[in-house]
């Protein structure tokens, strides 16, 4: 591992900083930097019921569009990944989870973010209360079959990364045979 | 769709700029923020040869790792995506993809990036040229058969996005039914 010899914060954002962070190569001794992105950490909740899979139509002004995603949500200093997902889950949907297994956490962008995503899967679903943030507007829920969400994925018509990895390992886990790690 | 109202650059760097942008909400006039990291798009190639998928392991200084991962590049402007995954797969492997097929594109974290990544499949290689970039260090490639990879898949033992997604994407339209969508 090359060896980090200084750092500076250069940008500090209500959604994220910008850090640089200047390395010297164990190689040849020369100096480079990398601008990191610090968003925090993140859960997705894959929701199942009956069969299906719930969905939620969000704003993402970054992108321009409206995406069809998962409940999902920041996780806050000091929480617990799976303790974030149950409440993101309530928050947002108004469903309590009484079962939630994480899938994989991986990182989205690990060139130039530090953010890693955790994915949980969520079942034997109770009713709560939905409280959004003042921030987050979500425009709608809606439910997909899991095989047509699957057919979804395989045709390209989701463009959210958790998405896609959430339904492809929910469908090889849970409704193809098994495959496991 | 909220409307745009101003645009300010907050930060700009060799790897990214980060733009604020205000918005007015359609529902009850408010105004509000989101800052949005600008890193270009990049590509991603799965590539595959006599049944074993090709992988690189490259330091990833912002998450303090090495990682398992596939050949990837940005996108030049003016570049068509297919040619970037062309290029990137002969710089950092020495191979040369007779066929190239688009199988995904996604947005990585579009809650505040507007990165977009495309995966490519290669097949059909043959041997080239490695040019590596200054800043690029490819610490070894090596090859793994696909049925382990779907294993480490299901077992959470890639971190990338891209990763997981291409191999059972992969795995879904050419090993295992052939379904598309």
């Amino acid at each position: 591992m090359n060896k980090e010899i200084s750092e500076e914060t250069l940008f500090e954002g209500p959604r994220f900083n910008v850090v640089r962070k200047k390395y010297m190569s164990e190689k040849d001794g020369k100096e480079y930097i990398r601008d990191c992105v610090n968003p925090g950490d993140a859960v997705v909740i894959l929701t199942v019921e009956n069969d299906e899979i719930i969905f939620i139509k969000q704003l993402r002004e970054v992108v321009g569009t409206v995406e069809l995603e998962f409940p999902a949500g920041m996780i806050d200093p000091g929480e617990e990944p799976i303790d974030a997902a149950r409440r993101e889950l309530e928050e947002e949907t108004g469903l309590i989870a009484g079962k939630l297994e994480k899938l994989i956490d991986y990182y989205p962008s690990c060139g130039y973010s530090s953010e890693k995503i955790y994915i949980y899967l969520a079942t034997d679903l109770k009713k709560g209360h939905v409280h959004l943030d003042d921030t987050e507007e979500i425009i709608d829920i809606c439910r997909v079959p899991i095989d047509e969400a699957v057919k979804m994925v395989m045709g390209g018509k989701y463009r959210h990364a958790s998405v896609s990895i959430a339904i492809l390992m929910y469908y090889y886990k849970y409704k193809n045979g098994g495959i496991n790690g």
